[in-house]
C-alpha cells in the first residue's frame, strides 16, 4: 500500500465499497468523506444533507466525488451507507430511504446511542440490507460541513454494536472501513454502549452544560472574568460545552434511562462530598482526591491522552 | 536585554531582587525557581522544603543556587519570600519565619484561596515586612519538585489581593516579578477573588473529582471501559480529579463559603437539566446547550487557549 497523502493511515490499492453514501454533513460526516476518499475506502463517496446551504457548501469545499440532492438520490446503488445525523433523527431518515436501498447494502450509523437508534431503524431495514450501527468515540468542539478532518478517526475507538445474529460479513466490512481511518473497533452490545456511553460521555457532557450555565449566571462575577481565569479549570468544561446542542439534546433524550441513573449517583456522590466542606471534614476530601488519581494514570498509559506537561512544553 | 536560554521570556541583566527565597518546592515552588533563576529575577535562589526526601531531589535536580534546611535559613536576608506550601500551611509557616524576615522584604504566596491566607498570615507579619498575596492561576496536574518548568506562568494570569493601603512599591515589586516570569497581572480585593475563583476553578475541580469518583464505583461498567472510552468526554474531567489532593482539600476547606454557594447554585440548575431529561423537554436542553457556547467562543477568542481541531491537527 502506498503511503496517502495525509500520511496517517496507508492508503487502499483497491476501494473497500465501490459506492459510499454519507447522509448528514456534520463534523463526523465531513471527517468520514475526507478520509474515505483520501484512503480509498470507496470508489465513489456520495454525500447528502437536507439543508441546501450545507449541500452547497459540502460542494464548495470538494467534499467527496458528489454531492447528491436528495437522500434516495446519494443511496441508491450504495454498497455502505452511514447516517451522521442526530440521533433523534435516524428513524426517520432511514423511513426515507430504505426503498432506494439495494439488497446486500450495509447500513450503519455514527450516533452516540444505540439502543433507541437500533429500535428507530430496524422497522425500516428492507430485506437483504444488513444494520451494522458504529459509535466512533471521537469529537471536537466543532460542527458543520467545514469542521471535519480525516484523522479525526485516528486511534480512537469506534464501537460497533450489531444485534445477535447479524451477518458476520458485514460486520467484518463495516469493521475494516473504521479499521481503515485509523479507529480501534470494539464489538459490543447496544444496551451495554449505552450504559458505558452514560458515565463516559454523556454524563461528563451534561455536567459541563450545567457548570458553563452556573457561571453565566453569577451577578457577582462578570462573565469577562469566567473567561479571564478560566484556566484554573473551568476552560477544559467550555470546550465539552461547546458541542452541537441539537446533537446533545438528542442524546440525552434517547438515553434517559441510563442517564438519569448515572445523574443520581452524581448527586448523591457530590452531597457526601458538599456535607465534607461543610463541615470541615479534610479526611474524606483527602481520601476521595486520592482515589481519583489511579483512573488518569490509567488513561495516560493507555495513550488516549498526553500528560499535560509534555502538551504545554510542545507549545 | 539578551535573550534567555529558555527564549520564553527576556532574562534581566540585573536581579529584581538580591536574594530570592521559596518555601516548599512542589509544581509551583520548583517552576518559580526554574524562571528565577534562568531569567535572573533574583541574584540568589534559595529553597526550602520541610520533607527531607523534597530537598534531596531539589539539590539533585540543581534547583535554584541553594536549597536550605531550615525555613528560617532560607529566609535570613530575603528580599522576596514565597510561600508555596497548600493554603492550609501558610500561616504556620509564616508564624515560624516571622522572627527572621529582614525589615524591608516582601512576603507572599501562590494560594488558591486569598481571604483565609491574609487571615492566617497578617497576625505574624514583623514590622516593615510588606505581604502582596498572589495566585498565579496556573498548573498541570503534576506535583513535586520534579514537576516544575520554568515557562509554567507564560502567559497566564497572576492575581496580587493586596490590602488596602499595602506598600505601593512592594505591589510594583512583586508584579515586575510574575510579569518578569511572562505572567499577565490582574489586581483585586482577596474576598473578590475568592469568589471567581470558586466559580472559574474550585467549582470545577470538585466537580471533576466526584464525576471521577462516581464512575469508579459503577458495577456494571469496568474500570478499564471507563479508561478506554474516555474521550467521549470524561478524559477531561479525570486530568483536572488528578491534582494534588492535600493542595485542593486545603483550598476547600478554606473557601467553604464561597465553594458551598456555588454548589448550591449548581445544584440547582443541575435539578432543571434532570427535569428536562426526565420528562423529555428537548427545548429547555436545547436552549441551555446553546446558551453555553458564548463563553468558550470568549475564551478562544481571549487567546486562553485553542480551538481543538488546531490541537488535534498539531499531534
Amino acid at each position: 500500500m502506498a503511503p496517502s497523502q495525509d500520511s496517517f493511515a496507508p492508503r487502499r490499492e483497491a476501494p473497500l465499497f465501490g459506492r459510499l453514501a454519507i447522509i448528514g454533513i456534520g463534523l463526523i460526516g465531513s471527517s468520514i468523506a475526507h478520509a474515505a476518499k483520501a484512503l480509498n475506502l470507496a470508489g465513489r463517496v456520495v454525500l447528502y444533507d437536507r439543508e441546501p446551504e450545507v449541500r452547497q457548501r459540502a460542494r464548495e469545499l470538494g467534499l467527496g466525488h458528489e454531492i447528491a440532492d436528495s437522500a434516495a438520490a446519494a443511496v441508491a446503488d450504495a454498497d455502505h451507507i452511514i447516517l451522521c445525523v442526530p440521533v433523534g433523527a435516524c428513524g426517520p431518515v432511514a423511513a426515507e430511504i430504505a426503498s432506494a436501498l439495494k439488497p446486500g447494502a450495509i447500513l450503519s450509523d455514527v450516533g452516540s446511542v444505540k439502543k433507541s437508534v437500533v429500535e428507530a431503524v430496524t422497522p425500516h431495514l428492507p430485506e437483504g440490507v444488513q444494520f451494522v450501527p458504529a459509535h466512533p468515540v471521537a469529537g471536537t468542539e466543532n460542527s458543520g460541513p467545514d469542521a471535519g478532518f480525516p484523522s479525526l478517526f485516528l486511534n480512537r475507538w469506534c464501537i460497533l454494536t450489531p444485534a445477535e445474529g447479524a451477518d458476520p460479513a458485514a460486520i467484518a466490512a463495516t469493521r475494516q472501513f473504521w479499521e481503515g481511518m485509523g479507529a480501534i473497533v470494539e464489538i459490543m452490545t447496544a444496551s451495554h454502549h449505552d450504559l458505558v456511553l452514560a458515565v463516559t460521555s454523556h454524563l461528563p457532557h451534561l455536567i459541563a452544560y450545567n457548570i458553563v450555565g452556573t457561571a453565566e449566571d453569577l451577578a457577582a462575577v462578570t462573565q469577562s472574568e469566567v473567561i479571564k481565569f478560566s484556566a484554573g479549570g473551568f476552560r477544559d468544561f467550555t470546550r465539552i460545552a461547546a458541542s452541537d446542542p441539537t446533537m446533545w439534546r438528542d442524546v440525552f433524550l434517547h438515553n434517559k434511562d441510563a442517564v438519569l441513573e448515572m445523574l443520581g449517583r452524581f448527586s448523591e456522590d457530590l452531597a457526601v462530598l458538599t456535607r465534607a466542606i461543610r463541615f470541615g471534614d479534610g479526611d474524606t476530601l483527602h481520601k476521595h482526591f486520592t482515589r481519583t488519581r489511579a483512573i488518569r494514570r490509567g488513561i495516560v498509559a493507555l495513550g488516549q491522552e498526553k500528560p499535560e506537561t509534555e502538551k504545554l512544553r510542545k507549545d
